[in-house]
């Protein structure tokens, strides 16, 4: 979230008279993460959050996601809940945009989590696999494993300017993980971005979950291995298995893995260091004027990808929660 | 408003202790404005702002600040009011940086001001110098016309490398308004930067003013020239004149200019562009790594000056509002 479009006061209440939320009363943006541009509203009626869609998210995804968020929202899910204008349409345009009006989610996300957070956001994300049962939306997840060595040729010169040497190894690991990579796992919506900013909690416990602007149909484990990378490092690079095997005992309090899905950890750890590597390294090139945050390290997931591989050439057990 | 320091949710948590707010609910940074960190708090009593004060505000002024919010709102005035620890304290240290709470004021600000918006704008500035009548605090204008001259030259080379020849031009404006500039002026508390920004409406009322961070003893009808440029330039950068003689007359519902106000408004208008022009010119160099917002273009400035210019040159009477 970040602010890349302004909207005028003007047009903001052409685009409320289409809702029964009231006038608007108060309207900032915020600043936060990096994909859209997201305001909090405050009408008569409540409080929400007005996003409009910028880059990465195509707009022929957006029924996919908002239809997930309404599913989940449904089924007591804590999430936030696209509004709907007097004509039933929660997908509309905003300044030029694709936009939409949520609820506001109450909630802190944990800018440094704790143990006791990774249980919580382990159970929160197996509730999420639990909850999207049934949806009836279907989306691939076009930054799976599929894309990755695609990706990572693209990417080559970049990668080599970040580090020499770097394009081979990256090349190598596309190819190991090609190999490696499970495809018998239990499937299901998976968040595929179930970072510390896109969960809440309040008084310690998990309060809600935000950003579903990647979700997509996977294997579910996989969620849980974009989670250990993001929830499980420190800062000094090294990866903490007390806060790993904290959120796998939080995901199997709603969720016990199946013994395949546990022995794949390590490869979907990889793969998912993978994907945010490339990722990051693909936005780190192309930071765009005007936008209020800035890209985010692509040598962070560097670093972790190398310890995933040190780990698999080492026979070290990162996820043995035994 | 930007978001130059993060607050973890530990510290904020340690924070919250010293106060009687109750635990905190919500927390996101906000994308406004350009001198301080602001962050939408909400406890379990009530909504506020959350500002770390960074650069450019100096510590010792902010209990003159914080001071003057808290008479305003003592005395029905619309802004937002600075909330006291458990000890009596309004300004307290977080993150290493001085920081306060303040409740959070509701209303839109006006990103394309209309003519009747000025009105109103000028009416709540005009009640701004009536309420502030009295206030207990001292604060001398550290970016009035006496600096503007020492601010200059120190620019110099960097107005040359904004425009060839520009330089010159600033240097005998400076020497110009040392000589024009009004002396006799009414005077009392300015806020020095009432900007579209930083006035509220709601239903097409002034609702409230926020940032008093530039607030000090000055001529009053100099935060009125302050904001004749902030409201009334189009963007093709020709000045509006319906546009001000809305202001000045929305002004004087309140508090009548005298004539020599009246008289003065064009040298003082000029002023109140140099000071914009000279401020951006400085942080336009000094673009922080970090910041979530750009510094603002002080070419814009530099074209109002030049219309100001042109027009005491011309003859041009650009306030006549008879």
């Amino acid at each position: 979230m970040a602010v890349y479009t302004e909207v005028s006061d003007a047009d903001l209440a052409t685009f409320l008279a289409d809702y029964a939320l009231g006038q608007a009363l108060s309207f900032k943006g915020i600043a936060e993460g990096v994909e859209n541009s997201n305001f909090l509203l405050e009408t008569e009626t409540g409080r929400f959050i007005l996003t409009l869609y910028e880059r990465r998210v195509r707009p022929e995804d957006l029924p996919y996601f908002l239809g997930l968020m309404e599913w989940l929202a449904e089924r007591g899910y804590p999430c936030a809940r696209p509004m709907a204008d007097r004509t039933g349409v929660t997908l509309k345009t905003l300044a030029g945009r694709p936009a939409a009006i949520v609820t506001f989610l109450t909630g802190l996300s944990a800018r440094r989590p704790t143990t006791a957070h990774c249980v919580e956001a382990g159970e929160g994300l197996a509730w999420l696999h639990e909850a999207a049962l049934g949806v009836a939306g279907r989306r691939d997840n076009d930054l799976g494993q599929d894309a990755w060595a695609r990706m990572a040729l693209t990417l080559r010169d970049r990668a080599e300017v970040l580090k020499p040497g770097l394009a081979d190894v990256i090349a190598r690991d596309t190819v190991f993980l090609d190999q490696a990579w499970p495809s018998d796992l239990p499937t299901g919506v998976v968040h595929a971005d179930w970072f510390p900013d896109n969960v809440f909690f309040h008084a310690g416990r998990f309060a809600g979950a935000i950003d579903f602007y990647f979700a997509a149909d996977d294997q579910l484990a996989y969620d849980l291995a974009v989670a250990l990378n993001a929830w499980c490092f420190e800062p000094d690079g090294s990866f903490n298995i007390t806060a790993a095997r904290a959120l796998v005992r939080g995901y199997e309090r709603r969720r016990p893995l199946q013994p395949e899905e546990k022995v794949a950890l390590p490869v979907l750890a990889r793969g998912a260091a993978m994907r945010f590597f490339l990722t990051r390294l693909a936005d780190w090139g192309d930071a765009r004027d005007g936008a209020l945050v800035r890209p985010k390290d692509p040598l962070e997931y560097e670093r972790k990808l190398a310890v995933h591989r040190a780990a698999a050439r080492d026979g070290l057990a990162l996820f043995d929660d035994s």
